[in-house]
């Protein structure tokens, strides 16, 4: 949707959360072939410092799966390196699969920040990667508390395991040791650096397309630490759905075949909506 | 000056910047009387959670020297709790003494971020704080820049070996591991933003008035750490300038009478001006 706004100003097919199964590889002996995997969106060079150094996610002349320079998964076909691709274990079904690269990106937070039973968590955001966030936070032991908007969303996580509240109705003067802003909205990170203790750190999630006016005195005068996070490791979120550490079906909204795709656009964009899945088969 | 603009909406004597001698004290046996002093500035309640973790300077309830609800040292006489004050060794002349506060400061830095040799750093703005800052950090053995408008005060930096660049001189596409935004203009963050390598750490040293527009999503894409950096160690600070490790004094640029202050404030704001003291004995 942010995408469809205008974020990063692309021009081509839409689509970086996907399962698939291989049809063809250059290397006609891949052991991938036949296999049913999903794919990292992010496609480096390869030689430069960052490529060589692991960190191809921020390779500077990289392509992004359906949001820079690279057409994407809503389609009977994409191409990415072999790579880039992970295997599907059997144990985790079509559905849970579309949800790896998303649910990666939860895990990129605690990879960034070391979360322990000793923090209280606020996981701002109903959508998605809220939910996502919350479910992985909550694997730590923190105490971790998703706030929201609409009720349906925020029983999803409380269904397993996470306090719910929703906004407007928090207590006045609390703050977290450690926020996350995943509102997907422009305001959502000033209301993050209101809700942080002094000393706290605010995980960035949303990217947004729109800018917004703000002052950022309070991360000075508090001494907040702001940590941008983005994608994250395939191999956790999958291990996780395999291990059914995560339960992620209740968040398919519904699934529709292709030719019903402006549908599926039209459901995604109301605001009960959480995953709509389109299938190409 | 950003006081006198409406940050944080203070009314009341300012100044928080100042070397004194200590005239009375409810203690009358204190060991202080007669002797000179700096003081912090930050006033805790001394009962909060954040007073007993010894992080008094971010008490929610703090008054804050010439800045939040108590009379600065723009006057013959302050008063401060014997505990903020700090001795002043003799090693360190009063004009240098008065660099304390600021200079503690941009060692603040050195405690939140790990800086080393190995690391690229940029100090952007060329005022007091952006000197300081950049001096301090070359004392880490990193390989230090400092970006600013004015060539005298960049010669400043200069003369103590380190390297400068005028604002608009700058390679293209080069980055640093580590940015410290110390301008002092709403604009200096989303510069800092663009010359931080991805993962890179952006250090926020300036309080600004204003409000500005701005896009956050170069810090979710780069996964950039941010890090609010205010006050720091004073014992550091005076140590350092005992020492003789950071050569404060070119920073001054007059000493006026207090008879003569609205001459100060007036070359205060003169943009080639650095620090501007009042003697009020």
């Amino acid at each position: 949707m942010e995408i469809i706004k205008g974020y990063q100003g692309f021009r081509g097919v839409l689509g970086h959360e996907f399962v698939g199964v291989v049809e063809s590889a250059a290397d006609e002996a891949s052991i991938l072939l036949g296999k049913r995997v999903v794919g990292e969106i992010n496609i480096g060079c390869g030689e430069c410092e960052y490529c060589r150094a692991g960190l191809g996610n921020h390779c500077p002349r990289r392509t992004v799966l359906g949001i820079v320079e690279r057409d994407g998964a809503m389609a009977e076909y994409l191409t990415l390196p072999v790579g880039n691709l992970h295997e599907v274990p059997d144990e985790v079904s079509d559905e849970e699969a579309v949800f790896t690269e998303p649910l990666a990106a939860a895990f990129e937070i605690t990879e960034q920040v070391a979360v322990s039973s000793n923090h209280s968590v606020l996981v701002m955001g109903d959508g998605k990667l809220g939910i996502l966030s919350a479910l992985v936070l909550g694997l730590t032991g923190a105490d971790v508390t998703l706030m929201g908007k609409h009720e349906n969303k925020l029983h999803v996580a409380a269904a397993q395991g996470v306090k719910t509240v929703l906004l407007g109705e928090m207590g006045e003067e609390e703050t977290y040791d450690i926020v996350v802003e995943a509102t997907g909205s422009a305001g959502g990170f000033e209301t993050a650096l209101s809700l942080v203790r002094p000393r706290g750190t605010v995980v960035l999630k949303s990217t947004v397309a729109e800018s917004r006016e703000m002052n950022l005195a309070p991360i000075v005068i508090n001494e907040i630490t702001v940590i941008g996070s983005r994608c994250g490791p395939f191999d956790t979120a999958l291990q996780a759905l395999a291990e059914k550490k995560i339960d992620v079906t209740p968040l398919v909204t519904e699934t529709f075949p292709v030719r019903d795709a402006e549908r599926a656009f039209e459901l995604a964009r109301k605001k009960g909506s959480l995953k709509v899945l389109i299938d190409f088969r």
